[in-house]
Formats: structure tokens, sequence, C-alpha cells
């Protein structure tokens, strides 16, 4: 296991606070060897408030297998991450007294069992999304954290690249943006590989129940809802076609989103698993308009830019435009995956040196999120009715 | 009157029948003084096949006033503009022998009686969109013309633009685009003077019923339309809220468009009085995307751009993608709008000459645009119901 004295690749300070974290990193424990779980273990290394400490698969020999082809993201550290724990199981994980916190890549339907194993033993608590199968397991699994004093966050990563800091910025910038009144999403992506479409866990019901909605769509709606502080809708509308696999399964969906007592606002997305990439944002204001292509993950990992337009008009005759959208670059030293386990080790040490309570924040996001995705799935299996959140 | 020797500005001869055409440009009569006619006149005479002949308003010293302020766009042919006949009737340009043909810029709810009134008379028609108020109105003008045999066209200029011809290359290209399965499309503006939402004409129920649906929302359901090669959609249903002025004309909709027997195809438009610029077009296939932000008016006049990428996948790690956009201009001589002339003044000289039939295609494109404008509508109407097309 890497300890505090080994250097870290890019290892970046950014506060006095996260200085201090780095001086007893959070020691996390993953459970489950799935493809994103390379992701996060490069992320726990490159983040100087986290150690990688444990790994648990349901064999050993995959377990070892998994963290041996994976060394190379544990960066200068390789050599000490000889010692990293390998279970052959989770529980090995949860009942290792050494691991502080827990990232959970398994399976949706399976969040629930190992999120309360792992909060009922103290451990703070990184789960993938979707959360849950609905906002009921998101509940227990919140108030399992909140009950042990843990922190609870889902792996949301686009919410901690600087990018979308500022963007934040520009939205509540009254005199360029104006109020926010269309939000428009996508997070769509085609496997070439056929066998994605029977094979691949976010195909199958057992599994992953959500499908699109759950894995894609989930960065729609908490796009949707960053945009507008996380104030809920008041209605959510599917759009009137779903595309399903033979298990059931949605594989493409959509649907649009109303705020009552608000002049004018929409808000559309649509996910799919059948459409060729794309990870769209535009946000438009009574003043100006943002656009990204690349929210979900930034086409490049230091750099990730924007477009914006403010107080644009047509030029006399209306035969083109007075300006064109200006492109805002905004560069990041730490990739956003390792910035997210950076501000989760940060919490965690508050907890552990400062005694402060978990930030609620965060499982009050996922909480939302989930509550809006059961809603667009309520409104589908209605038959495309408009469901009142 | 500018003759066919007079020199004209950016005289641009695309080909040997647009030359002959030359010789003898199509007479052109403008009924009405509104913004938009500048914009036409100008494109008039820029192109090669057609030539301005009258001008008519409800008044002559408002039509004298027009002509005058509008000289400038007649380009090297000034001096001899003084030979454009002016009218203080719609009748005048209608009833002039020398007329060929009606530019119609006039509130929607006044097409039908000058285009039939012009086709009677054997003069070509070129409306201003939207159409009608209703597709029953498109059926009148385009089998007045029918009947007369003359050309019908209507004022979306875009479709005249290269660029859209390049688009329709890549659209049709199963190899790098594939299946198209989304598009999303928004035409959206906002008019920072609080006159516009009680004087404009496009927000007034007795003269342009359909509000930004009919205005902005035209060219959104035309994208869709001829993005599918005119396929019409099997349903349609409007986004469940509208917001609408005192008179009840919408500022804002949307709506969803699904095509049944087809595996995945969704289209999502957004049209708005309420919203900062936007012009957004973006096509999903199962292999590529296309992202057009100005396709109504390109940013500028001479080149427009559109952004396009294929089969990209998400590099290791799901840490950036394989490729970013690429970003294709295509350059243009004539403006778009002119370029709708010179096709419309080609079209004409076709029938004036070689004694072709006046082209079904933009007659049909018209009435299918209006078709779907109207579920739109109906859909609105009856409480965001799905409309079977």
């Amino acid at each position: 296991m890497a300890d505090s004295s080994t250097p870290k690749p890019q290892n970046t300070k950014s506060s006095a606070m996260a200085a201090a974290a780095d001086q007893n990193p959070v020691k996390f424990g993953v459970i489950g060897c799935a493809r994103i779980a390379r992701k996060l273990i490069r992320a726990i290394s490159l983040s100087p408030t986290t150690t990688l400490a444990a790994i648990g698969s349901r064999s050993l020999s995959k377990a070892q297998k998994f963290l041996s082809e994976n060394r190379i993201w544990l960066g200068e550290a390789t050599t000490s991450t000889m010692t990293v724990k390998v279970y052959g199981s989770y529980e090995g994980v949860v009942e290792d007294e050494m691991v502080e916190a827990v990232y959970l890549p398994v399976p949706t339907r399976m969040h629930v069992k190992w999120a309360v194993a792992a909060a009922e033993r103290g451990k703070h608590v990184l789960v993938e999304k979707p959360v849950g199968v609905d906002v009921g397991d998101v509940e227990v699994m919140v108030e399992a954290c909140r009950v042990n004093g843990v922190q609870f966050m889902d792996g949301t990563m686009w919410l901690h690249h600087p990018r979308t800091r500022r963007l934040r910025g520009l939205l509540d910038d009254q005199l360029l943006f104006g109020d926010l009144r269309m939000i428009h999403s996508s997070s769509t992506f085609r496997d070439a590989n056929e066998e994605f479409f029977k094979d691949n866990i976010r195909v199958k019901a057992e599994l992953d129940a959500l499908g699109a909605l759950g894995d894609a769509g989930w960065y729609c709606i908490g796009a949707i809802l960053w945009a507008n502080n996380y104030k809920l809708p008041s209605t959510v509308t599917a759009l009137p076609k779903v595309t399903r696999n033979d298990e059931g399964v949605i594989l493409d969906c959509g649907a649009s989103f109303h705020w009552e007592g608000e002049d004018v606002k929409v808000a559309i997305f649509h996910c799919s698993f059948l459409c060729h990439e794309s990870m769209d944002l535009t946000m438009s204001g009574s003043k100006g308009t943002i656009t990204l292509r690349d929210f979900i993950i930034p086409y490049q990992e230091h750099s990730a830019s924007f477009d914006f337009s403010s107080d644009v008009k047509f030029v006399d005759l209306h035969i083109g435009w007075s300006s064109t959208p200006k492109r805002v670059e905004v560069s990041t030293e730490l990739p956003q995956e390792a910035l997210m386990v950076q501000e989760f080790g940060r919490l965690v040490h508050n907890i552990k040196v400062l005694g402060s309570s978990p930030d609620e924040k965060w499982p009050g996001i996922s909480t939302k999120t989930q509550l809006l995705l059961d809603a667009v799935k309520k409104s589908i299996d209605a038959g495309f009715k408009t469901i009142t959140v």
C-alpha cells in the first residue's frame, strides 16, 4: 500500500486542508473489478487525499489478476503496491479494519447490500451510478451512512471538474446569462460490439434494471438538476417512444421536465445505447447560451472547453450574427475523477480529524437524481403520462 | 428596373442553364414592405436569374419610402432602379402584366388571397413562412399554382445553402453516418425590445396566428423533415408546456416526433421568442454525429460550417475521446437567400422557355412542413396528447 511518504503522480495540493489530508490519506477498499474500477484505482492514486488499501472480487485469482493488470495506474508508487490487500470476497474488504472507505462499482442491484454493510462498519461510501434501482434504495444507503456518521457520494465525476464551477458562475450571472429557460442534454453511445447488447451488465435486468436510463440518463437528469440548482421540476413526461431489448431493459428513451410557477422553463433529455457517441449539454437563458459537447467525459484530460454567447443579435437584414460563440478553455491538473476522489477524501478527513458531520450535499444530489429517474421510468411505464414529482 | 445588360453585384453564373436564365431574368413584384422584404430585394438583385420589377404597399408613399431606403441593396444597378414600379396597393403589383413572379412577405393570414390572385394571373409565387395558418391554406395556394402552371416555393432559405447539400451527402453515407436515429433542433430568439411582444405581427393573433411555432418552429420542423428525406413521422406529441401572450399567441413550445416501424428514431424541437438566440440542429446516427449552431442563418454570409464526428470511441479508461468533431467549412459566393431566388428563377425559366412543368418538390415540402406544424398545434390544443399524422 502506498504510504503518505510515497510520491504521487501529479501530486497536487490544492489547499492547506488538502495538504493536511495528504499526511493521512483515506484508505480505500474497492469492491468489485468492473472496468470502471480501473479508472477509479488510478484516480485514488492520483488524488493526494486517498490511497488504495484493498481490492475484493468474488474470486481471489480474479482480484489478483485485476490488481496485477492495473498496477500501472498506481503511478510511481507501483513497487509498494504489493501491499494492497487482495480479497477473494467482498466481505473481506468490508471487514478489513484498515479500510476506511469503500468504492462500489458492482452492479446496481448489489449496491444497497454492500453500501449498508460498509456504513455499519464505519466505512465511508463512494458508489457508482445509477445509485439504486429506485429512490428507496438510495434512501436506505443514505440513511445508513447518516446513522453511522460516514460520508456518502456517488460517482458522478463531471460535477467535480473546474469547468463545472466555471459554468455555475456564468449560469448565475444575470447580466450575461439572464434567467435559465431551456436545457437540452443527451448522453448516447453505441457499442459496435453486438455482444454488448447481450452480455453487458447494463442491459441485464437482474443486474442493472435501468439500462440506458440509469447509465446514460443519470448524467442528463443530473445536469438538468445541477443547472437548476437542484430545484425539482413539477412534472416529468417521457417522450412517447422507448426502445427495449428482449429482457425489457431500456436501450433508448427521453423525457421533458417542466417547472410550474416559472414563466418559461423546459428541459429535454435523450439517452441511448443505440446512437453515436454524444454528451451534449445546452443551456439557454434569456440573455445567453452555453454549450458543451463533452460534459460527462471531457475530450481531453487536462483541458476542457465550452462555448458561450451572450446578447447575440442578428445583423442588419438578418444576413449574419453579431458575434459567434466564444470558446472558453478550463484547464485542470488532476482529471475530474481524481478531483472527485480528492473531494471525497477531504470530506472524510474533515470527519476523521476535525470531527465534522458528513456533507449532506452529495447524498442530496444522489437522492434527487434518482427521484427524477424514477419519475421518468414511471411515466414510461404509465404509457408516457405526465408524472407529478 | 435593372435590365439584363446591367452588371449585377457578385454576378455568379453557376451553370449553362442559369446563364440562359440570366439573359431574361424573372421580373419580381414584391407585395408588402415587411422587414424581411429588404433582404429579399437584395437577394433578387444578387441572383442572376431574377430582377426587381415592382413594389406594392398599402400606401404609395410607404412603397416609395421603402424603395428609396432600400435602393442600396440593388447594387451597381442603383441608378436604373428608378424604373422599379411602385404601387400604392397590392393589386397594382398583381395586375401589372410586366410582373412575372410575386414575393409575399405579408402577414400569414393574407397569404392565400394574394398567392391565389397572383397564380390566377399566371404569376409564379414565392411566399414567406409560415406559408399558411393551416395546411388547408397551403393546399389552396399550391392547387392554384398547379392549375395555373406556375411555380410555388416558400421562403425557407437554408435549404438552398451549399452546406445543406453537403450535409445531405453525409446523412446518406451509411459508412460514416449510419442510420439516422435522433434529431434535435431549436430556433429561439428574444427581442430585448418589449414592444416586440405587443406590436410585432408575429405575436398578433389576427395577423400571424401561429406565433413562435409558425415563425421559429417552421425551421425546426422543416429541418427534421429534411433530415428524414421528408418521410412524415407517425406521431407528433407537444411538450407538455406552452407559453402564450395575452392574445393566446404561442411564445414558446416544443414537440417530439416518432416514426413507427423504425427501430429507433426520435426528433425533438423547441422554438421560442423568449430564449437567447439559437439555431441548433444536431443529427445523430448509429455511426456519426452532425452539429450546426446556425442552421437557419449562417453566422457569416460567405462561409458556413458544421461539426462532424464519426466512429468516435472513448479511449482506454474512458478518460477522453478518440477524436474531437471535425469542423467542415462550406463557402458560397452568393448568400443563401440569393441562391433560393436563383433556384426559383431557374425553375420559372424552365417553365417559360423550356415548357417544363412546375417543380413539385417545393410545394410538397411546404405542405408537409405545415401538416406537421398543424399536428403540433393540435397536440397543444388537445392538452399535449399524441397526434397520429
